[in-house]
């Protein structure tokens, strides 16, 4: 019989990462914050509990797909945690975009507690976790990858693996993550170029789309960012921030600047100054247009 | 039976465009100003003029593949010039990735001997060239547009038109040079921020390549970005520099900031200090390598 | 007696050291393209000419100060320009700000004539010309400077020399404005942030303006970027982007980045898109506002 | 009699401020983690105690000198600190560069103790504290402030007030290192930009020094950046990297990007990362002769 899984995170993504286990045959003891973001997996099938450690079996497997690097320390690190609970042979996989150095810092925690930590950030958005669709990047013990491996399975459409190192997986996250909001950027002013000399800009986009950038992200990315279609948020602005700040973080503690990540980190301050922390990411976009004096 | 085509510049990719002209059953009629690089496109049948001009009959259409905006004008609006020789129904298509501001000047030119320009933008290298795969952008009068259609469609996988204003295709080009300049500056970031943390940088690319950024540009920009393998040039640095600031120009005449087109500016002009304008444009990678003390 | 000076040119600054040097003592001959622009000088004892040329006599001296390159190219270089009128023994003292190559360019062409070129561009608004309070720097051939100089130092306060290369001074007055409008950009921010942390702006500008920074500069800016007093303008924004623009490409023709430049001149044309192009320079500090979610 | 007063931190800043206040006529008790920094001051007549909470006398005042954020908090934070022998009455003069979130989080500790915190930053190198010519910036309770007034004026050359919330003295001498490295940066193009030129890097910073900057930051940084003279260190670029991170991190809490400090931030990680940390941080502008290919 498939194994008792703990889940603590039920937000944006955690919940239907939560319904893809539950789908998979897999028994699930959930924990949220707000307990009314439960609700849907507990329909589902799953069992909520109400202390955060209570997700825990000893020796069994504990997911996390949390805020920030914060959010994790905060649940783990805590007297009286799941990793506590968890004890020898425990397995935390953790979900969230969170800093190497956090990565590295639970993991010899959790290894007081003979609890492995294996990082596995996601790439996709709510809907690819619906459609198990997400692409999983992974690092930490080979022994708890092993194990926990035919659960991200069904999660995703592809696993990464990017070595024992457990901190390894967030960099490959934060630069993907980065990668992505320069795209942003570059969609963004290649777009406005373009429609300050008389162009369409959905033309444009999609001209990319269907040549040079023939993928998903410029295609999506491209589509939207053309129409200024910002709301509601896939990936908010503000955890767009977040990330890029990450990045900008691990490149500082790793001595080396990241000239293009500084400029991304002004365009997303900026957006939130004037009040769009709630958009999606896609809305630094908005900064081009008005530095051009079209909005 | 197919026309008499005169054809100008036959240098890295005028000279497989020419070749895939005469493959196609055109007749040539080329110019080269270093007459020694005629020898390839004569050697599979075109005749070879000793004056550029030459290589126009009255009412026929001439294609030019130059370097810049200056070699255009000084070809085009010369005393005697193949737009003189054109004369009365003659087309010109400008190959050349050159400043919309250029174009229409030479479209208003053209205009007083009742010549037709087609701007037609190309995308793609000698390699695609050769294969017929470019992309190609076109502007301009629908009627030369028309008649020169088949003639592209001989060259390319794919012919995108972008309207009447005969700037515009120039516009489209210039926005997809600076975002692929955008690509290789971040995906040089994002490798050197992998490098830095114990990472492979071909294991990164090749991740990236293979999930988000499932397109040509990223796997093969990806791959030699990741082997640092910037000789022998497709595309020269200081080919990449002027592009860059094509968008810098136009995007100044259009009252419009570009910082990422900025940051690119002062990568490349770098570069070129440093002794390699010669190398790829890909080379600008080197430098975020650099700035994080690693080469 | 006193030398008959030309003098062409009579704008916001050309005026009132036209008016210096009527003052001084010389008798000068004026050439405003606007013709009523000459009015004050000739109610101040100038006499106005027609025709541009019109301000020289046989191996005497002319004075241009012009809005730009192209400006001084087209009165200087054009077919019986005042260049030919002045001829052998005739010295050109061009106190506009202009690139060096320009200058070099044109000191070539005058050297056909027998005529030397001295550049002498100033620093100081129009109240410091009218003041005599001028600062000159020159470069050029030595015995034209020593013979223009004491006519410099009736509009001046200091004369500054460079060498022979005649566009020493030019590169000197291009580092100086460029220095001048990173000395605004950084008040900016600095004003910005104290006020974002609930501090007064004018408290913080008058605090840096009696300590680290007790010179003139950056008093006179910090006063009215805190107080965001940017019209009329004394020296306009257009200017200021044109000057930034000077630093740009002279550091792109020797092959080095301005990454600072670079900032600048985003700056400029975003306040120019949102058409603020007539404001003073100092006006770029908006923008800082504006990303602040200030205005 | 002069009173008693604490003395915590005796760097290169805070050995010649401890030795103007003994010089003045006060008693101090003084400590430095690495004990034998402490000798110069007891060679002058200080008293140096084992245990870092010794230097305070109940009621009385301690200054400390240390070198961030978290060196402040480890001290005064910590159980059994100098903050709870203060006591009822005391006050604590902060002179280290921290935030001002910081600041304000340490002033509500010392409050539970009934101890006032006077944030005390000062502008000037080691020289200008050994002849008392200091700025100081005060923010903090208005008593508190009154009552380490004189002993602040035994120090400096000027002190300025900020008000009463306790943050602000450090929002000013944040902006403040903001601008000075600012200044270097635009000197450090200014003069590379001159060299690329033809001109002399000093020749040019000179005459700036004298007229348009003829402030003393102008002149002493145009000498030594035109010379290349960075080692021995006045103020390390580590901690100069330390103050632009706290102006970024001070706007971003504050919702504003500070692009120039972003590009700062750039120019101080390449340095440290080719291995030029302990240089003086106008040691950066090696970075704009090696983008220029000139090292």
């Amino acid at each position: 019989m498939a194994e008792s899984i703990g889940f603590i995170g039920l937000g944006t993504m955690g919940e239907p990462i939560a319904a893809s286990l539950i789908q998979a045959g897999y028994s699930l003891k959930v924990y949220n914050r707000t307990a009314s973001k439960a609700e849907p997996s507990v329909a589902k099938g799953a069992t909520a509990v109400k202390h955060h450690a209570d997700v825990a079996t000893p020796g069994g497997i504990v997911f996390t797909m949390l805020a920030d690097d914060r959010a994790v320390e905060e649940i783990a690190d805590s007297h009286g945690s799941f990793v506590e609970r968890l004890g020898s042979g425990g397995v935390h996989v953790s979900l969230s975009t969170i800093s190497p150095s956090t990565a590295s810092r639970l993991s010899a925690n959790h290894a007081r507690h003979k609890v492995a930590y294996v990082a596995s950030p996601v790439f996709g958005r709510a809907e690819a976790a619906a459609a198990r669709k997400l692409w999983v990047c992974t690092s930490g013990s080979a022994a708890a990858k092993q194990r926990v491996r035919p659960i991200l399975e069904a999660i995703s459409q592809g696993i990464f693996d990017f070595g024992e190192d457990v901190g390894a997986a967030n960099v490959v996250k934060i630069c993907g993550n980065f990668m992505i909001a320069s795209t942003i950027e570059t969609i963004s002013e290649a777009l406005v170029l373009a429609q300050k000399n008389g162009l369409s800009r959905s033309d444009v986009a999609e001209f990319f789309g269907k040549t040079l950038f023939a993928c998903p992200i410029y295609q999506s990315y491209g589509k939207k960012i053309a129409a200024q279609e910002f709301e509601p948020a896939g990936f908010s602005l503000k955890l767009g921030l977040k990330d890029v700040n990450l990045a900008i973080q691990t490149a500082t503690a790793s001595s080396m600047p990241m000239p293009l990540a500084s400029l991304l980190h002004d365009r997303f301050i900026a957006s939130i100054a004037r009040g769009r922390g709630n958009w999606d990411w896609m809305g630094i976009a908005t900064n081009a247009l008005e530095d051009a004096g079209l909005q």
